[in-house]
């Protein structure tokens, strides 16, 4: 099927891909009196007196935003606000479908960090967490943690962690089969915007200890003229002999390959040149880096991509809506490495030893069985953490 | 019942009243492939190229948030933003059972007309129409006009208008029950905030000549000291004969009174120096300007009130569901004053002439006729007034 030309025709169909609906009844005088005037004055009050009550008297406990400003939607760049809504309309239904969270969409019309910062502050009071989404780097950075700092509310961009926590659920289960450890692997990382700063240090924060990052320049290094804020800070945790050179030359005798990048950028020769039982996560949306059959000619030992069209697909789907789920359960206040690390595991848990295989190393993004894992992982690591209101 | 203590134990069992539910299936590979990546590229790309595309790819033309600041919730005055919030999902459960219509609640951590006016602009893109809710006076006036002014969706504030349109569909009928005419009546409305200015003004364009109003110290003349810059302007367009004095002189000889004011502020001798036939719409909640029984016992013809405890509830639940469906239905870029007029029209004449009592001049708050016939016949006027879209 041609799901790009499929999915417009299905769209214009749908016209819209969630809708809000009544959770009680107000058709009659007195079931209208109580969920509206004059009884609803009661509630109001309550919390107008103790505004801790928003969570138990309203929806709040389970509204979460999915707010973009359309600056890197897909792989297709910065395509404005209210083109990205399909996409945050889709990401919707996922949350309910799979985490029973109530996500609403929103895209807001500029790209300026400060606006975007006060706009969403100021509606704050209305959401029990909140999920940023394909907002450009290096704003995404400055946008996250800002609200992070000045909101007691769990808040989470999901291009950044989604794709780094189910990254490295798959390399656990990867580095499974082939035998190998996380701290001595070397992982080449290809793409240095939010993805592939966050795959970065989230993989350092796991304990791996060899890691380099590419972008279009090449390898990143400490010193490199180019770089902007965050790549100059991942520049002193990474790479540490200092390499300089292409894709290539980083790839040479690695271990695994993360591609958030471009299209056809890895080639065959590149791919031999890595050690054996490579590992490549190819995750280039909607054309990889390497179109995974020419890979496995090229002797790749595990294959993954972001699509849903070939095995091992990598795709934050599959954190989401447990991960917001396990953290609005807890009342958390924020969402912290640990309980990002419990979602990474709670994943990558879901296939046992037996399921384990080169083409089979993640649970399929629809398979409720994993979003369960990962909401209770979360929510216990938030108790843990002691970030928990409830 | 005690309403009002029910109603929080409601609230408390119910932990919200309107929910987020998705429209489209997204359990198995090939579903997620349309509603998410990577099929919905396509529409994204679409809405990229022609941004009038939001309205039939995604659920937009259907999307109205419910937007308080909490300033003037009820009869509770200033209470806060998350506060105000039960009543706003009070409303979007309304919304979408009456008229079909996705809203969503939000509450805005801000008092600052500018601030409010910029944060709604720059989320506008995500929505069909925008309602705006127990904001006080004189600021909801220049926060509507300038949104209207600065958008091309349809933006109403229900305090406002809602009120008002309602308000004129019960005169309307209970003038044809007293056999007076519009044009002819002395009006008294007491109360010069957002609905009482609202209610002023409308009433002069549906034709109402002689209308008097009172604020807190007493009847408002052009000239008087204490105005603010919209009672300024009503004190030009009413009270020709520039009387000065209190309420009870203003009511001295009136037709009907009009009451978005306080409770209790009415006594029987005032409802008793009143002309033959009077008709009093004591709308103050929870508690009116006069008991009904007490203005029916000091001789009123007809009395309406805020409240569904009483006869002729007056209520905008009548209103503002089927206004914005036939708004969003002809993806109206305004909600002009025909269709308000529309509205009015529409309710009133759901009571017909063999129904029409005393004690039954508007249809029940929750008829759902009543609500399809607002909705074509705003419908049918923004066709009328060219400013469809569709």
């Amino acid at each position: 099927m041609d799901y790009r030309k499929e999915s417009l025709k299905k769209h214009a169909e749908w016209q819209g891909k969630i809708e809000i609906k009544p959770r009680v009844e107000v058709d009659t005088r007195e079931k209208l009196s109580l969920a509206y005037t004059p009884g609803v004055a009661e509630p109001c009050l309550a919390i107008r007196d103790d505004q801790d009550k928003s969570f138990t008297l309203t929806r709040r406990w389970n509204t979460v935003p999915v707010i973009t400003d359309g600056t890197a939607v897909l792989g297709l760049g910065n395509i404005g606000p209210l083109a990205g809504m399909p996409v945050m309309e889709g990401k919707c239904a996922l949350f309910k479908t799979f985490g029973d969270v109530d996500a609403y969409p929103l895209c807001i019309n500029t790209t300026d960090t400060e606006e975007i910062i006060k706009t969403i502050k100021l509606f704050a009071g209305s959401w029990g967490g909140i999920n940023l989404e394909d907002i450009s780097a290096p704003r995404c950075f400055e946008i996250e943690t800002r609200l992070k700092e000045e909101l007691d509310i769990p808040v989470f961009h999901d291009d950044q962690h989604g794709t780094a926590i189910v990254t490295a659920a798959a390399l656990l289960n990867a580095l499974k089969l082939a035998n190998k450890k996380l701290e001595e692997v070397k992982i080449v990382i290809n793409g240095a915007g939010a993805a592939g700063i966050s795959i970065c240090k989230y993989l350092l924060s796991f304990g791996a200890k060899h890691v380099i990052v590419c972008d279009l320049k090449g390898i990143i290094y400490d010193g490199a003229p180019w770089l902007n804020e965050p790549q100059k800070e991942i520049a002193k945790l990474t790479n540490q002999s200092k390499k300089s050179g292409l894709l290539k030359d980083a790839m040479l005798n690695s271990d695994v390959f993360i591609g958030v990048s471009g299209p056809n950028c890895v080639t065959k020769e590149m791919v031999k040149s890595m050690n054996d039982k490579s590992i490549l996560f190819t995750l280039a949306n909607p054309v990889p880096e390497i179109n995974p059959k020419d890979a496995k000619e090229a002797g790749a030992f595990i294959i993954g991509t972001g699509s849903s069209e070939y095995a091992n697909q990598i795709n934050n789907v599959l954190v989401f809506p447990g991960l917001f789920r396990g953290a609005l359960d807890a009342r958390s206040s924020t969402i912290n490495i640990e309980m990002m690390k419990a979602a990474s595991i709670g994943i990558s848990s879901c296939v046992s030893d037996e399921e384990l295989s080169p083409d089979y190393i993640l649970p399929y993004a629809y398979d409720k069985k994993a979003h369960k894992a990962v909401s209770k992982a979360v929510k216990e690591a938030a108790y843990r953490t002691g970030v928990n209101k409830i």
